[in-house]
């Protein structure tokens, strides 16, 4: 079998054998074939697609490059949650806690962001002290004891898509819902859950912008997880507007801290409980009420033990930026818009994400929304609060804003966030 | 701009503008654009195509990449010939030194054989002391004194080429007719010459299988050299059998002697006087007779001249080689099929090409036709010779040519030569 023969069978539109595509994963995560031949494969694949057989090959080769977690040790109900990114999408902090609570175990191996989508480890470590590194022993040991683990995924995980995950980055072959599925999947099997719930985003701030995309992404995931006898479930949410009040780190972990306290935004509460209730249900506890978790404190209690375990400094001040700024509504009305991309992007001009893997970000940036969609405001009264370190990126950020938000003469409330379910 | 960005551009099924070829084609051949981002590059050109402006500004850039010949000084028109290559296509051999009986300059820069097709420098490097490595001054100084020069193409001329080439090959992205045409014109059109013909081959042993595309590809071609002000013009030739007797090294420099002492086979002759009054035309000469300088020693004379100018040892003999098999035919008959592919095929397994750049060749090695299509055979008469220095190769080489040949019970002469011709 040659690199060649594979690519010009997906480049003339041909189906790969199961041979063909164990061969092919296999001998790029040991270097025989070469980067360049990947990623022409992987365009060939962008253009031409892959059949559900194809997917599921891919798939289970990427898991077969690295280890796969043994989680029986833990001894009770292990459930993953992904969420397929957006802007302002804290959830993953106050979820894993909250379905701790009902003695499930939820390990998170998470990453870092990159581009205009931040990155659950990054949010995390602007906690004093919190590590994200731990051993496999460690996460079994901490899900035995509270429950809720969010830390770095190694390297030994299915390090095939390690590879091409960096490969695709940089050769625009990124938004291919066959890559996605098998990307995100072939991590969370190896995981070794016994059930995953996927938050798939659509809308201007998500990968999938359109809903058709997104459902059909949805759709070869759930599939996926079925085939390796993992009980899969998908909602697919709203990211045309950001979720909550924050995109940035510091930002964003305060107010995860105010949804555990009982509080915060409607919008992340709706969404983390809605989450927490497929999470339950997987684990077998259908009648779990994660709402009155958040409200009697519960949760809260679950997150300091998690923050505390991991290292963090549950009671010391977040960081915060040193410089902030404001951008102001011209007349009176109701906030009628805000695009969910152009808040991303501001974050991201404010320090909060990274341009390019492995360069450090800002605890303290970000964008904090002030007003929201369906909210009244007056000429003068500031809509957003941009916070940096580094006060030469206001205008970057203000530029990404400009245009993106609009206040309209009458209020209009802002759409579902729960747009649709999807199970095997 | 980025990598990402142009790739997207054309992934998405977009126009790439002048800038982003210009500036592509710069950061690749510098390093700033990585080889796996081009060979996705190159793939999403395969599969989404190119408009014409897109070819011409590519080949410009490519083009642009290295240095450019100048052959004023020769003082003479000078008039380059370029096959796509096929089977037994030793064409330039006779043709460059018949052209310059007539003061007319052929700077014949040429590459070596890669797989199926034979290289001419590895045909010419059977001659004992022929070199092929020279300066442009040696060049020029040979093409004043000469007329003709066949030797190695400089890396100094389109390096961005030499990279894509290299990358094409083992990324499965050679056959598509933008990065066809814009690789062969832009060395074509940096080797200086005032007309340029090209010899377009169709059917199993060429590149172009079928006729349309091989029209479209000629088309494309005598295109970008109108646009950089080069007389361009294409013979679509056929290459469904191979053409004359031999497929190999020293075989076809044999052939080719024939052929200028005034013999050999008629469809190489045919070619080569074809192909000499094209490029006589373009140079002006429409009237000369290139058939009668075949037959007068005109063109031996000049061909013994450029062979001794390259260090060429004329009267020595060729390398033979060490063992020899036959196929024979089992039953009476005529030759009613041969076909090319897999008589290159069998050239190459017995040792006349190389499966990798830099491997070396064998110069005796390769296949003989006795009997070729049209002609009367009988039973256990042999139809193929086969030559090599490793008689292991004669199973791999026989089982490439079984069932590519057939006899049938009434003779029907071989097909035109000559299928088309594209002018601008």
């Amino acid at each position: 079998m040659t690199a060649v023969d594979v690519i010009r069978t997906k480049r003339d539109g041909g189906e790969l054998s199961t041979a063909q595509i164990d061969w092919v994963i296999d001998a790029y995560t040991n270097g025989a074939v070469a980067d360049e031949q990947m990623s022409a494969l992987a365009m060939a694949i962008f253009l031409n697609g892959a059949l559900p057989r194809e997917i599921a090959d891919w798939t289970a080769a990427m898991i077969r490059s690295g280890i796969t977690l043994d989680l029986a040790a833990v001894g009770k109900p292990c459930v993953d949650k992904h969420s397929t990114g957006g802007v302002g999408d804290k959830i993953t902090l106050p979820l894993a806690p909250l379905v701790a609570v009902f003695d499930v175990a939820v390990p998170q191996l998470s990453g870092r962001g990159l581009g205009h989508t931040g990155g659950t480890l990054d949010k995390l470590e602007a906690i004093p002290g919190f590590q994200v590194d731990m051993t496999e022993g460690a996460v079994i040991e901490q899900l035995k004891e509270i429950g809720a683990v969010i830390c770095a995924a190694t390297g030994d995980l299915a390090p095939a898509d390690k590879k091409l995950y960096a490969l695709r980055d940089i050769t625009s072959t990124v938004e291919s819902i066959p890559l996605i599925a098998s990307s995100i999947m072939c991590k969370k099997i190896a995981e070794g859950a016994d059930a995953i719930v996927l938050d798939v985003k659509v809308g201007s701030g998500a990968f999938m912008k359109e809903f058709a995309q997104a459902r059909e992404l949805a759709e070869t995931m759930v599939r996926l997880g079925a085939d390796h006898g993992v009980d899969t479930r998908a909602l697919l949410t709203d990211m045309s507007i950001p979720l909550g009040r924050t995109a940035g780190n510091a930002l964003e972990v305060r107010e995860s801290v105010e949804v555990l306290a009982g509080g915060g935004p409607s919008d992340v509460v709706e969404l983390t409980v809605a989450l927490a209730k497929e999470m339950l249900a997987a684990a077998g506890l259908p009648e779990a009420d994660p709402a009155a978790a958040l409200k009697d404190g519960r949760a809260m209690d679950a997150w300091r033990r998690m923050i505390a375990a991991q290292g963090g400094q549950v009671d010391a001040p977040l960081p915060i930026a040193r410089e902030f700024d404001e951008i102001a509504a011209e007349t009176d009305g109701f906030v009628s818009e805000m695009d969910a991309y152009a808040g991303g992007v501001a974050a991201w001009r404010l320090g909060a994400g990274r341009e390019r893997q492995g360069q450090p970000v800002q605890a303290g940036a970000g964008v904090e929304i002030l007003k929201t969609v369906g909210e009244p405001v007056r000429a003068g009264e500031p809509v957003f609060r941009l916070h940096t370190d580094t006060p030469e990126r206001f205008a970057a950020a203000k530029e990404s804003l400009a245009g993106s938000w609009k206040i309209g003469a009458e209020s209009a409330a802002r759409g579902p966030i729960i747009l649709d379910r999807v199970t095997a």
